[in-house]
């Protein structure tokens, strides 16, 4: 069988088609022009999923399920999106939407969750049954595996694992709340404590990296001038990994999965980041080290995450 | 069928028949005395198993299961308790000594996930698939129940509730981690802020109701005091009711269950606890309003929580 994901982004719509294993036969995408009614939206999908179908010269009862994961709240068990944060989707009846064009089971989810899922059955976290993986972007996005299976509560609203407090009252977050850990730990949080250490410190190498222009900083800036020995970019990578390093030990206290899967940019600094990271869990986590540990690792799923987890939901 | 749980503490063995609904039909209980071996402690489990049945007027083959609960980490899938806070246990294989004198399957499990296990069969959260029980004590105990099972992830250590950071680099905890949430909200805790509150006012009806003996102060207090209007009680539960609303303000945002209950003596405060918990809850939260949202209540298992949670383990 074949099965196809869809990840519906605020810029593109990008579809693949799988295998049960989750391994990616061929890929395509469209623009989301997000302005656009749901209709028109959804009618792209239905072709790019014909294309596809087309292209791999099967017919559409050889494909099990369409999964469509997007950023917000879905309804998993009724196809709908309740509320989407990146395109104007409010209850949108995707699933019945899909189906008058297409002929396949369509199945909704968040992208986080389809992310997770994605590690789940063919990356970081292939043989674990429970298993976490977060995404460093924006916010902090995360899904939880439970005995191979999506867990999003009873609501399917979980997990927020961004908007878990770990310092109450502390930095104001874009949720209203404060003090939640992508405030701290996101990669838009690096890039603001990097920009703050270069106002504080003008003779950093972070400065001289962007050529002085501080709107040039990303999430990399203070991991390169910290490998290069520069006081203020260590100083700012040790601090973002405690951060990262809290939010993970809450959740590993909370959990005890098998393998915590990172993903997102930041996750590409490899054992720079995780050699610091696993050390101070390490510290904080009340298991006893006589019990067996959780894994600490980088996504390996990469961009792929979002349609292979996706399709992978109607395993 | 009859189900027999033991809440083995670091006081006493208490045990309890109950049906297969987790009606409690009879209970006793046998001193620990903690300072002996293993062998002899376990004997006694299996005495009190013995004089259940026999008060009863069953069989042997009557009584389907016999679960354990008790504070620590448990090897469930071979019926070991690794480690025991309170007793002197370290790889005990308790299943296989019961056995020894009993011809009935034996199941270990941590006393936090007998009693949300309790409170989801029998109790509070009874209609709920997915549901979180918590209990405010000597620290913060806690179970999640999902799909209507304990989850206590791949190593059976989850979930260490109280030792999620609510403030990184905050308050020492005992578990050596900074912050941990049952540094600000455990009964512990709040005894220890009443405590500070009365010591900086020493007008406050906090030292009268103490008669000036601070070692006197216990969960209570605080709230007695605010009950009658007295400044430094309203501010001592204002405060607690923030560290505790942050917490399960996170677990929340976690794993939506749909029903969150609250257990230990702090949860005997009713409605002048939860109505302004379930408000600061509520403005913390992440998930819309337009979804359903979890429902936080009062544990109603009491004291028998453990017993019948620990029976219920073999359903």
């Amino acid at each position: 069988m074949r099965y196809i994901g869809i990840d519906l982004g605020g810029t593109k719509i990008a579809a693949g088609l799988t295998d049960e294993n989750g391994h990616l036969i061929m890929k395509d995408s469209v623009p989301t022009r997000k302005e656009r009614e749901y209709p028109e939206i959804i009618a792209d999908m239905a072709a790019l999923c014909e294309r596809l179908i087309e292209r791999d010269g099967i017919k559409t009862t050889d494909v099990k399920s369409i999964g469509i994961g997007c950023p917000g709240t879905p309804d998993t068990k009724n196809g709908v999106i309740v509320y989407a944060n990146n395109i104007r989707f409010r209850n949108v009846p995707v699933a019945a939407e899909m189906r008058r064009h297409l002929d396949i089971p369509v199945i909704v989810d968040n992208d986080g969750n389809c992310a997770a899922l994605a590690e789940s059955v063919a990356g970081a976290a292939k043989d674990a049954a429970h298993s976490i993986t977060i995404t460093l972007g924006t916010g902090i996005g995360g899904g939880f595996i439970i005995d191979n299976k999506i867990y999003s509560g009873f609501n399917f609203a979980a997990p927020e694992v961004g908007h878990m407090a770990i310092i109450v009252d502390g930095e104001q977050c874009s949720c209203g709340r404060r003090g939640c850990w992508e405030a701290y730990a996101s990669a838009t949080a690096l890039i603001n404590q990097t920009i703050t250490a270069a106002r504080w410190d003008s003779n950093s190498l972070i400065n001289e990296l962007t050529g002085g222009d501080l709107n040039r900083i990303d999430a990399k800036t203070a991991f390169d001038a910290a490998r290069k020995g520069d006081e203020a970019g260590i100083r700012v990578v040790g601090q973002y990994i405690v951060y990262l390093a809290e939010g993970i030990t809450n959740l590993i206290n909370l959990f005890s999965p098998e393998v915590f899967a990172i993903g997102g940019g930041v996750s590409n600094e490899g054992e720079y980041l995780l050699k610091p990271l696993r050390e101070h869990v390490k510290k904080g986590v009340y298991s006893r080290e006589e019990i067996p540990q959780t894994f600490i690792t980088a996504a390996s799923m990469g961009n792929d995450a979002g349609i292979v987890g996706a399709a992978m939901l109607g395993l």
